[in-house]
């Protein structure tokens, strides 16, 4: 499977483009767009270029409500609840951030609960959002279920991804990954590369382990059973009931607490929505902030300076890999796959708008992939 | 390796004796023996009576100050830092989730950081504190390095556990893991029984897999290098660098934040002391608290009732075991491990205290089994 590189400007033309054609308001479209580059620029391929499918679909399913304002429907200094309405996940993501950040400014923490949202694309933007104001930010989401909790054979959770970003020097310590072992959207990119799984990521129909893409994503779409196995694989021994944990913390975070619809009722059909949680805590409350930032990065740096293993020559902290993600895109441009494009044409035609215009010359190829969710 | 059985009140007997003589005060050693001996009733043998000759030893050496009192060194409403002056891990703990709790009844959330304290148990105790409250109970601790960050060959973070317990019917929520795939408490088991580890447990001196307990727990006490591989093993393939990461998080809430030792400084010799992170949540913060309850309280039990996989008879919610663990116990008493009664009889012989007094015509084997910590 081939890639094309695009320069930043060129994709974020044609997103915030493609989201006004949907109906979004141009400050909104800028918020998605930049959500979306974001996770292309740090390399992390399943959430950025590769969403847009899926937006697509939750627009013309009407899942995704264009018009829908998120609402705040239950406050305290420290805490709240949006109703999301149904709209665009970016939309409702950064509002819940941004009213968590305020609250963390004001009291020290602030903690978000929303529901009735939709994908919000990659968790550590928001998690970033509370960093670059010298917070320390999480935030999770849950999702169309996908993990298969320990010893079943039904997935019953999303994939349920837990980020947290917190200042240091020369870079922000940047967690986000999702509880499973990988992400669906991997999953779909093996899928279009036509690759066989890695062994211990994947459950069959009936809970056992599976290596075979199409079939794992044609049953979760079916709900036939099988799924992604939790971080820690499918038995206790490698620590299977760990990531069905952090799994747990999530949905704690975003749907129960929300009131909103857990994994295995979320994107049943035309029926059920997603769940976000958001927290922002202020370092200044434990103390002089500038000393806390110093001591995350003497520990990262006596991290990375830390011996290798035999064979190996670096060790990486989280954030690291994306710094130079994004200084190898700035360089070399965004690559997108040529299976993403064919979908990025459709989205064209669909709202007949003209490729050249932010393509040139470019063709993708006649393929045979097809989007492989329900949205 | 043959176990014996010992009633609840013979084991508490026994240890509020054994702490009063170490020269706590009685209330005091009565903390350290309910929290060591849930640790022995939830089924998490590594963390229960096993733990009596790491403190017997730290107490020795110095690293325990069994007349230190814990001060608040900082405070929000929100938030507070705990300066443990070198004192007992439970007594330095305990306070600091009361703080916690406090907070999130006034406050709707309270977190607080603790620094120069010592090993406290099971992380879940302290969580169970807060849940028995009708609060989200959070804590977490660093220790001595064993985990081995992905592609190193020196352990530079502690097996870091982050425990949270919700409300739920018909039991609570329970979560209790470390960030690693096991625990050294599970690797002092299998050096016990002189087995050898499951694949993709632990790293040699080099950095390569190992299932050599006894050489894998003399090379971390020599920091020779090696240790415990993150949850999600050794590869990035497999998510290593995710357990790495809910290492990390561990790390950010207890050594950070209170500005105390980074696990990789933690009982360095006669050095370094542990660092641990507490949260309580109001779920009253978020809504109706009873409603939220049931909420989740149904989630759990779709999961338990959701189809098993092929050969499974039943899916686990976090807690459950323990609760099957507990009946278990109370009926048949507590299992402790023949070589665990040998320290234990080596403590009443140091503090010349009667064995007869608790454990009648009881002798331990004579084995060869020796503490392998280096406290």
């Amino acid at each position: 499977m081939s890639y094309v590189k695009w320069s930043y400007d060129t994709l974020h033309h044609f997103l915030v483009d493609a989201f006004v054609n949907f109906g979004f308001k141009a400050e909104e479209a800028e918020t998605v767009a930049e959500n979306l580059l974001m996770s292309d620029m740090y390399g992390i391929e399943s959430h950025g270029m590769q969403r847009v499918v899926r937006y697509h679909k939750g627009i013309e399913k009407g899942m995704i409500d264009v018009h829908a304002t998120p609402e705040v429907v239950f406050e305290t200094p420290v805490s709240a609840v949006i109703e999301g309405n149904a709209g665009m996940g970016q939309l409702v993501g950064k509002k819940a951030m941004q009213l968590a950040i305020d609250k963390a400014k004001k009291s020290g923490v602030g903690i978000v609960s929303a529901r009735n949202s939709n994908h919000f694309g990659i968790a550590g933007y928001y998690a970033k959002m509370a960093c670059n104001e010298g917070l320390i930010g999480f935030a999770c989401t849950n999702s169309e279920a996908i993990m298969v909790p320990t010893y079943g054979r039904l997935a019953m959770l999303g994939s349920n991804p837990i980020a947290c970003a917190m200042p240091a020097d020369p870079y922000d310590f940047f967690f986000d990954a999702s509880t499973t072992v990988v992400t669906r959207g991997k999953l779909e990119m093996y899928n279009k590369e036509k690759k066989p799984l890695p062994e211990g990521w994947a459950l069959d129909k009936d809970g056992h382990d599976s290596t075979d893409a199409p079939d794992v994503l044609a049953n979760i779409i079916a709900k036939n059973g099988g799924g992604i196995m939790p971080l820690g694989g499918s038995k206790e021994l490698t620590g299977s009931h760990k990531g069905y944990g952090y799994g747990m913390l999530c949905e704690i975070f975003s749907s129960i607490l929300s009131m909103g619809d857990t994994s295995n009722y979320c994107m049943q059909g035309d029926k059920g929505l997603i769940c976000h949680g958001f927290a922002a805590i202020d370092p200044a409350a434990f103390g002089d902030p500038a000393a806390i930032k110093a001591h995350l990065s003497t520990y990262l740096q006596e991290l990375r300076d830390s011996p290798k293993a035999e064979g190996q020559e670096r060790i990486y902290t989280h954030g690291e890999k994306e710094i130079a993600a994004i200084a190898d895109r700035e360089k070399n441009g965004i690559p997108v796959n040529e299976n993403t494009m064919v979908e990025v044409y459709d989205v064209l035609d669909y709202l007949g708008m003209d490729p050249k215009a932010y393509f040139g010359d470019y063709v993708p190829p006649k393929d045979d992939a097809v989007f492989a969710g329900n949205y």
